[in-house]
């Protein structure tokens, strides 16, 4: 009768996030699961990515499961949110350590859940691609969003937001020649690093390619790429890779970025390609927004991979631009 | 001497709105009239759009009559500003009521004025519409911009911002074949009401249509199904069609909305044709805005309004896009 | 393993208000009750104090239930979290209704739960009052804090936050006698009503008296008055009472108000009183506030209330200022 | 019948300051002038003080007349408001020179009119007083409430914020020796000019005494002082004499200075002063401000003055403190 | 060992702007020079343009050198921070004075310099172009990308932000047949100046065109007009050329103005003509801004045209759009 | 001539901070040293602190070395700024060893230099006070302002900004009957760990004591008690001791703490002391204040010390309350 905290008004005929995407109940079978690593004391710079899966799932309340495009119901998916895995408050190597255990634990008593990552900042990518590779048993290919190549030397800093790519490099756990970058921004970079990228064969799409170019197109080759030789791809989007006026809240802002539409077709294409199996989404920092809008655009990256996931399940991905 | 509060600067060759459109003296007869209809304790969520009649005549005072594009100068149109209908502090429905009496006086003193009406939520166009509908004297069609269907059932909650067009529906104010239903957007609408409309024949463009498909092409389809049968047409717009990046003071805010430029042609070329007789502008909350950049673009989508109207009367609506 | 949500770092030591006032399971006797009542459309002005109830049940997870200054530990009171009264999307005088309905219904089931009542705007207060004498069964004294009279005459907009106490007085649920304002204040208020007032009997503390005298002699004077043929006294706090300097998110703010520390000590010395059953705490807007500064002091005055209770309980309430 | 942007609620009861002071019609005779001079081009650092005119008398809507500490009504008191004098954009030496023309002849014909000055910044106070001084026609004295001396040399940047007490000095248009500052603060200053101060007899008032001796003491030797072999004292409040806590939104802010209560009582026992003839109130920024905090502090001050004149017109200055 | 204010991280391979444009000795001879006019007094609307030569210059340690689109390190070219212009306080002629003194001193000793101007608002471009013209010692054309023509009378108010180009003109500095504007928008400009434009002979390129149009056509144009018989070209941007989408912190914003990929075409194609000489940036308000993102925007100018003056230089002009 | 970010306006006659605290050339002696530890990666709640050191520098150029008061001028004193310790990106415990490795090397090197330190977080002060145990080479006491005892465990979390005077005792660096602790408040500390307090033997007077009492009876018996059998005393300022009316920008906010003047007539007092020879400033958080006005109270706080050396050093120490 007075139960605490109840939404003022509800629509009896209305079907929210957070009706569909329930806490899992530490049991039951997960095919898509989502998982908040709350980590950004790892950032270069000053980061409250830590409390993006926080505002991410409050946003939940907001958003209907229903796509007017195309006329689907998302809530026919069966998604579950795992919860979050806890950081501590002082060691940050420890709190990576933890990641990896925790997802690969978790894989292993769930080994069909696709995981859906909530950042954090980009650090958490390295553990948990170290995680996705154990669950999925042999080589993967990654794609990733993001206005930095994040391959910095880990001798200046260790593992930050500027390194995953480099860590999962050097550990052998991915194969550059597999790693594809979107997005990559002018004066954002050292030479050094594009250098290196080439060196070590990462396909690299500048922002001009980006925009010039149709998406569909760019995520096709991407694709090819990522999935040579590969059992499974995994996606890592980082905010950042939008422009400033279309994500005010990233850690890093600034012009010259991708616009939402096109990211958003990205993310909807790559998810209906079957070797996607694992996204993830990073550095979306609440403290540093204007009115939640990057936390709003993180709410439906992740509705339109689900999307995507949607479309692949039932035959419904055909040519959509 | 020492006017009160005078402005700092003039330059003596500069007409902004506030020399052209002067406050009505309550007899003259008025070809295009502005109505500030400051209700928004109607809204589901916290709204201060009550507050955006006196934001957008604030404005005036910054913007000119002229239109570098076609080099056109809209004082040539004659505007007044009638005023606002005052609302009642705790009586919604009183208030509802309160607008729709009020706009039938006045159109019956006025019978040959074209309102353009400034929200409040969109709870007013029920009352607005009806009110047009008596001046009319027959059938009336209505092409709404929104990021929503606003065909809410009103058992849950009255008439809200939620239930405009379900109300005029339900009160036989207008055909649901008349009525188009521009920039609806995923995730913000339940399946249900999606299908109602459709059962209805509410003509429905999401977004993926409206971004890609030229705007000159929907106008033109939506000009034709609102004028099958009707005398006249008003135009409904929800600031919230707008992508956040445009329009962050809307009440609504989330990506993958419409950009401006997209819908100041679509105001035009709509006040171009001549059954459009009618305009209202709702959901711009000016205490959550930045810079008041939503209430800007509210004084531009009414200039555009007076664009179209402009050109018509002149004859000068030739294709421009 | 992974619960949805978990705070990031948790002191095995350290007891939290949220720890301690758990959710009503709708059944267990109940000696002081925690009800929100989420009603601000009722307000005159612009006012987000219908979201007070939520941020300040969000903010008991960063309080501790110990009091330093008398080496206290408040969590050895029973108190339970009732939940929020539903309201209406625009029936406001049907909220009003429902409020008056919803309490009744709760007192009845729970005869002896003290309520401790968080708006909302003012307006709450003559509904819940009215329930809370129906509860008591007897004549009630009011002590109220507050910057304005509220006596408002109820034609000119109905039941809103300037009106409870006229309210009140007209339906005879009060004896004006019984009627103490505390921190009335300059330049906020028409002469008019305080002459009615004063014609009335109510006892009124201007600011200057506030400031001037030491608070307990106010506090005990108004306990005097209150008390004087009442079976019990009800506390109705407005936090706009406080200088905009320490609640920069009252609905309405302005200087010349009082200051944190002599509402506190106010407000725990009102609670040892045995008469004193009830409290309100309204008129505190999340919207408009900086880094929820008036949501911390509407927690610490709830927590005060209850240091005062614990006082009482425990035979402590000797002299302490 | 439609009135535009007629406020939406009216207590048939309240007269606000709005209803009371009126814009002058340019004839009447005029005994309390309300004047804005809207400069602030000429502050050191970036000001938008000029905007503290049209911000305050915006405000006037939300504040009554009435006193409730002594059951005054100041509407009593016949105040008009003159309007503002207008500002040069780009000559400020012009613009400082139309201040002492236009004052000069408005009080020409207007000799009984004392007048209240809304800066600007401080600079407006030298072409004030020295049109004030020829209004008086005989010596003045002046009480600065300041955290600064504002006696910095004219050299190196000309009549600024800084500069208004140099000026008025070294014109010989006050003697030294009648110039009372009060409300100077540490770490604000520089010692050359507290030197000067001295050796130009200037009495000087730093922080500590004002917070450590009764206001009344100080301000009656303020008068004393002021008065000494002159006419008619003018009373100048750069509101960053308040502590930043209490006025957030002055141009230079800081800590270690007054509080409202106590300003507010020095303002209000200066204008019980038969000498008191002229007031003005500058530095309020309500560009930087929070919630206009500041302007309302400014306008708390103007009627804190009135209701001193009132007093003093009805010989009810009684010791208040 | 213990250096002030070093920076917490340090990549071994990264290079920032700050670590290759280094403050000028004051001797060497300077190929490309940078150059702020903190002035912004100037300003018909309130304007804190005067921060932005700082803000920009802060800014600079977080930008590296590097072009990911051409793969091209900016930080061979030879660039040196000349420092600012000090103004005056209260002197604004006298500061357009200095400025321009300052400037053609400098040109004087260092005749092969190019500059980059930052503002400051917009009224510095006339003493900016009066120096430069004298350093190139023959006819010299203007382009300027702004939402205003900036030709307003100078009788009302001065040498204003709005009236460098007329100043230009009457003083014979430019023949109004070689000045482009580019990006002059709707309801911003008085009729009488845009006929004024066309009889002086200036080009006018409106938004609608520059929507519709390829830039690149457009900046062909502009080049051939500016360069009909001159020596030199000076490109002027005022940043509210922007949408306010993309650039929230310009004095003056609006919607249907540019977006911020196709402004750093622009710049980067007129960089590479061989006559554009001379840059200024101005009306950037870092006051206003969110997180700085306006004067982001202004550095990638400033690199978008030394990004253009690389390719010059380096043969590297190709068709790139 | 032109030198680069130069200021805009100098009066010739003022000395700012930042004329007077110069940075160290790394070798001459230093009687009192100024040291950034930008670290709060160690903080429980997120936190921009690193930020301080910087922020309080820039100010430095806004603040006089004048103290009005007692007409001293603090720039007689010899004050050097050593710098920052640069802390490392992710090696949180590591960022700790540096700091005590660091300050001991540079104490080393200057044994006669008193340092005044700039957090950063609460945690820093664990390593400082290790690295000054070393230093003076015998006993020393502490004096510490907070709203908290910092003296949680160190399992659930390591060493945060909650745990440095539990390091101190259990590394045995101090004795606890030698911390005295001022300002601790009510609701902010678990029971527990005021019982751990008072078993081990430190001293706490909580808020409710320290607004009941003069501030100076509290210091002289602060005094005595950290002096008993030590050789030095260290005082520990964290800001959020301040209520948060006066500290806006501190990590924790809340109502119920000190007004500045009581603070800085506590730090004025201590520094008077001879034994007093090491301070810390910490937990300011410029990314969350309003207008710096947190760092502004922290630059006089450092003032307020230097103030009482000055009078310690010239015998000026006076009774001044
Ligand atoms: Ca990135
Ligand atoms: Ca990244
Ligand atoms: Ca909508
Ligand atoms: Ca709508
Ligand atoms: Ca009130
Ligand atoms: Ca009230
Ligand atoms: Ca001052
Ligand atoms: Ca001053
Ligand atoms: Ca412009
Ligand atoms: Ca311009
Ligand atoms: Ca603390
Ligand atoms: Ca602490």
């Amino acid at each position: 009768m007075f139960p605490a905290g109840k939404a003022n008004f509800k629509d009896r005929y209305d079907t929210k996030i957070v009706d569909w995407i329930k806490p899992w109940d530490g049991k039951e079978g997960v095919k898509i699961g989502l998982i908040g690593l709350p980590l950004s004391k790892s950032s270069i710079s000053h980061s409250g990515a830590f409390l993006a899966p926080k505002m991410i799932r409050e946003l939940f309340a907001n958003y209907s499961t229903y796509v007017e495009d195309e006329r689907i119901n998302l809530n026919d998916l069966e998604v579950k949110d795992i919860g979050d895995v806890q950081m501590h408050p002082t060691d940050i190597i420890g709190s990576h350590q933890r990641i990896e255990d925790s997802l690969s634990l978790l894989y292993e008593h769930q080994p069909k859940m696709q995981p859906i990552i909530i950042g954090g900042d980009h650090s958490v990518t390295a553990p948990s691609v170290k995680a996705f590779k154990k669950k999925i048993g042999g080589e993967i290919g990654i794609i990733q969003f993001d206005a930095h190549h994040d391959i910095r030397n880990l001798e200046d800093g260790g593992p930050t937001n500027g390194t995953p790519f480099r860590t999962l490099i050097e550990s052998g756990t991915i194969n550059p020649k597999n790693l594809v970058q979107i997005g990559i921004r002018n004066y954002a970079n050292a030479e050094h690093y594009r250098e290196e990228a080439e060196g070590l064969g990462i396909t690299v799409y500048p922002m001009k390619e980006v925009r010039t170019r149709p998406i569909k197109e760019i995520i096709e080759e991407a694709i090819k790429i990522a999935s040579n030789g590969t059992e499974a791809i995994y996606v890592s989007l980082d905010i950042d890779v939008l422009d400033q006026a279309f994500a005010p809240g990233a850690v890093a802002i600034g012009p010259g970025g991708m616009d939402t539409f096109t990211l958003f077709d990205a993310v909807e294409l790559l998810a209906q390609e079957k070797k996607v199996k694992g996204f993830d989404l990073v550095c979306i920092d609440p403290m540093q927004d204007f009115r939640n809008m990057t936390s709003r655009v993180g709410v439906q990256l992740i509705l339109q991979f689900l999307r995507g996931k949607y479309r692949f399940k039932n035959g419904n991905n055909t040519n959509k631009l």
